[in-house]
């Protein structure tokens, strides 16, 4: 891969697959010539850098922590290096940095600078979510967390439906893991009979990856346990596969 | 790769990339293993397999073409392999299928069918010009194609632009090659100076990949050619970079 002085957006597993099913191996030869890194956790950056290499020098690298706490005044430093000339890698805990976590500002910061910034290809579990969930992918929301108030929550996937519907989008949430059954449940019983819940779970580990869709009424009457294990939720109101209108510009 | 008797969604390069920059090696693996495809371009899609393994069986598969003058009712049908026993792939022509793409209607007859639906890691225009922004990665939405006509476009441009300020999202779309540069004239003549364009172009190529974010007032002075270049175009509006905003629960 060519290498060029500039903040690389690095992917990390999401799940217990082998690395070379889930990242490309060009992005190891670009790690490798890494020295200087902002990671949300410098333990997990660490086991990584080591997993992929293990003779990789960590003792010769820097890692700036960037994570939900990090006061916002501090993530410009993080960047001197790069700004000293010396090319370097953003790590998020799991997944493709800068999307659902705080990777997002010394991206924006690199960009305000004129510096040059890399994504590399990687494991997103939003994405692959999305992709096998069999809901429009061609207009689609990724919302983060939803209210955790229950009326608020109730309130909030109601819009989230009228605009599916409306719109033809395919919308996305996240929740913490031990929350996912009361979500589920939550969806099931708020949503209209008709509408489409997709549920993604372990994405892209080899043994326990489960992607499931099916309306409404159905989910009521399935079993299912996805607590403790990261999950997407997706849900869809909207034209189905094949019509027109899914084509049509906005 | 654990191998599994599914629909597999197999990524393709989006640039002149080597393969083994932007697709992990396990795709490669599973891609050996399947001799039924669902395509978007039965050329593309050969040439692809010989180009990642020159003897490939290619007079041993069946191909069937899904683009977006493929009849509905003609999809189920292109399934029966895999309700027989064997797995299948879904190509499209670039990037992630059933992302901006007709692949989702065999995906969602797959999921209505019960049988399992495999993601594969790969590129995705879409999302890494979400990480290379620098732009909200914890609330985004994909439009697809804005409206031609030129008082809708702007229409809608203000309309994504509204929400994007009051909801903290980041709106991606994309247009025809061709009218690249107008599309970013209208952007920049339209939207609030201070609000942010993203222009992420020839994504993952090597030479020729250009990412830069601006605001609105910034772009109206630049010099840029992005006609008949591969484009993908983000505005944001909302709070910026560590702002505890983006953190919130919706």
């Amino acid at each position: 891969m060519k290498f060029k002085t500039a903040l690389y957006l690095v992917p990390i597993p999401i799940s217990e697959a082998p690395v070379s099913d889930v990242i490309p191996s060009g992005n190891i030869e670009i790690l490798r010539q890494l020295r200087h890194f902002i990671v949300e956790n410098v333990r997990s950056a660490r086991r990584y850098l080591r997993h992929v290499d293990p003779s990789f020098p960590i003792a010769d690298c820097t890692f700036s922590v960037l994570d939900r706490h990090t006061p916002p005044e501090e993530v410009a430093d993080m960047l001197r290096p790069l700004r000293d000339g010396f090319p370097m890698g953003v790590m998020s805990e799991a997944g493709c940095p800068a999307v659902a976590d705080p990777g997002s500002h010394p991206v924006e910061i690199a960009q305000r600078e004129g510096l040059t910034v890399v994504p590399l290809v990687g494991p997103s579990s939003v994405l692959m979510a999305l992709m096998a969930s069999g809901f429009n992918g061609q207009g689609f929301s990724f919302h983060g967390y939803l209210p955790i108030d229950d009326a608020d929550r109730r309130k909030t996937i109601r819009r989230l439906e009228t605009e599916s519907a409306s719109r033809l989008m395919t919308q996305i949430f996240i929740e913490t893991p031990y929350r996912n059954n009361r979500m589920l449940d939550t969806l099931a019983r708020t949503l209209s009979p008709s509408t489409m819940i997709c549920v993604a779970c372990d994405i892209s580990d080899p043994e326990h990856e489960r992607i499931e869709s099916a309306q409404a009424r159905e989910w009521m009457k399935r079993k299912y346990d996805f607590d403790k294990r990261p999950a997407i939720f997706l849900i869809y109101a909207g034209a189905k596969g094949g019509d027109a209108r899914r084509y049509e510009r906005k």
